[in-house]
């Protein structure tokens, strides 16, 4: 491929269009909860708020979190800050103790913008690969000796999979001893169809969340990070007070409603994810492809031949976006989001089932 | 001073409370104009949005600069995510190329967070120190050939001087010259009391914007950079791909309406900058105070004996919060802000005034 089709996640998000169907960025198509806009025709608010995030806000969080206050959380702008912002405050505490580059593990296939955060905050990174999507311990184990920080993420952005306890909690034991950090990336807790959420703990674990993907509020920026680790908290905390200080105040307000709605409005959000689940591994395995069941997220990863001419194909000929694998560390496979409702899922397999067979042909 | 009476600014970002006068963090006081709230009760908004900024917010921005499109604009979490990225992203750019350590050029007494900001990013610092608040331009001349970047602030934070256009005009030239990038953070342009603001132009020059002073915005956070150098713009789009993506869609939406709010908003604000300049200057003077006459902006920077234990004693024993010089690097002066109505400025150097006396005494 030549470097004037040069593909990029960054290309694609926030990009709509008539007769565009997007598989690409993983946003959910259903709205938030009313209740997030009801606080909007009376707020007023424009100073400054703490850099650590709303009071309201956090100590709404801590009795989500075991043994945890409020100071144990930092507000940023979505999980995407709070993962830098821990990334470069391990790095640079890391430096301050004399350390030249520390190393961070990573589970490939990985959410794609797992690499450059890492190496932009000075790590060289390390990685492990998943089999069937899943951790293969013994690897991981020789592996995270080596580093200083670790990137769990489950469910996974982009392989669909859920990660086995017993794996979870070999991984908190090991890194407890070695006092290794733990970035452990939940944001999609809450969209799990095969059990509950495993909350990772440990006395260096930061858990990253967010309101993104439970509420159905991407473009509003609310994420944050949960540590009981009070130094790494503090030097978040004084980083972000250089780098963007408080998150917008409004869309703080916006989430602190959205930790009001009742439960049900979640477990209503889930039967809708499932149903779309279903289909489209239904219909891609009708298609033959090679993919995994997605156990959690809203993402399938199968196999493509020829997977840039795939995208760039059909993008520009088919007005379907989807995600090249080789951002994700999969240079054979493709991603698809299914955040779409199920005639858009149903058209968009249609058009991916012509290209593919017009290229058999 | 001992450890446990560390000083940081971030202790008092976002601190309120019965009683406390604030002279700390620089946020007007005066609320953001109605329009900007006049979207709220309708708006709906929920998905993520483009990388780089709303469209119809670049658009406004670019009638306001010159030979400039929307394509010249990255929308950010204020005017400190577009300092922390553009930093992030000549340092990237730099070590892409080969190099190691960048240095940037910093003008002493400088904002206090630009120091954390440049070494996060991997500079090393270098300093030129202002005379009276102004460039020396032969130490800034000589210093600025081992440079990749400078950082200008005029008007400046904390010194509330204007930079002399002559000397403006004489950096453009050796920078351009040079190949140097220059980082204009202007968020002050349209609070001078002296002149209109000269916007620093060239093909490397960064400028660095915000509604937050302007428009009364700063706990929304919308700032942004203009540059016409377009590959460090889609180097800063890349970055803020995976660090933060999109800034909040409400608060963008926001600063939309505050470009389209009539240009008598920003002149009537700045009748009452300058009529609280005048009170605070001339009550600094009355104390025999040794201090610069503000030029712009809303801070004074003077002179205070034993400047640690002053902040300290003001802010626990007085309650008036006031900002350490020496994070600002101008170690024997005192920061205060006058974004403060002028009964809380008298009220506020009254206490200031009776403690120095019974300091003396």
């Amino acid at each position: 491929m030549s470097e004037d089709r040069k593909l990029t996640a960054a290309m694609f998000i926030g990009v709509r269009g008539e007769g565009i169907i997007s598989f690409g960025s993983g946003q959910p198509d259903l709205p938030p909860p009313q209740e997030v806009y009801d606080i909007l025709p009376d707020y007023s608010g424009f100073k400054y708020g703490l850099i650590q995030g709303q009071e309201n806000l956090r100590d709404a969080l801590a009795k989500q979190y075991p043994r945890s206050t409020s100071d144990s959380f930092v507000i940023t702008n979505g999980a995407s800050e709070a993962l830098d912002l821990s990334l470069r405050a391990i790095a640079w505490l890391y430096r301050k103790k004399g350390g030249n580059k520390p190393r961070c593990l990573l589970c490939r296939p990985y959410y794609y913008s797992y690499l450059p955060l890492v190496e932009y905050a000075g790590f060289e990174p390390v990685f492990t690969d998943l089999q069937e999507g899943r951790i293969v311990y013994e690897d991981f184990e020789r592996k995270i000796k080596n580093c200083q920080a670790v990137l769990i993420n489950s469910p996974s952005n982009p392989t669909g999979r859920v990660e086995a306890i017993d794996t979870l909690k070999k991984i908190e034991k090991i890194t407890e001893e070695l006092g290794v950090y733990v970035l452990s990336d939940e944001v999609y807790k809450d969209l799990i169809y095969v059990r509950e959420n495993y909350l990772i703990k440990g006395p260096h674990v930061v858990t990253i969340n967010s309101f993104s993907k439970t509420f159905a509020m991407t473009g509003l920026r609310v994420g944050y990070l949960w540590s009981l680790d009070s130094d790494l908290v503090k030097m978040v905390i004084e980083m972000k007070s250089h780098t963007s200080m408080n998150t917008s105040i409004i869309a703080q307000e916006m989430a602190y409603t959205a930790t009001t709605v009742p439960k049900r409005y979640v477990d209503e959000q889930l039967k809708i994810w499932e149903s779309r689940r279903d289909m489209i591994y239904k219909g891609m395995a009708e298609l033959g492809l090679d993919l995994w069941k997605p156990e959690g997220a809203f993402y399938v990863l199968p196999k493509i031949a020829n997977p840039r001419d795939f995208v760039w194909d059909m993008f520009h000929d088919h007005k379907v976006i989807t995600y090249l694998g080789e951002w994700f560390g999969a240079p054979d496979r493709v991603r698809f989001s299914y955040a779409l409702d199920v005639d858009k899922i149903e058209e968009g397999l249609d058009r991916v089932g012509k290209y593919l067979k017009a290229r058999k042909a």
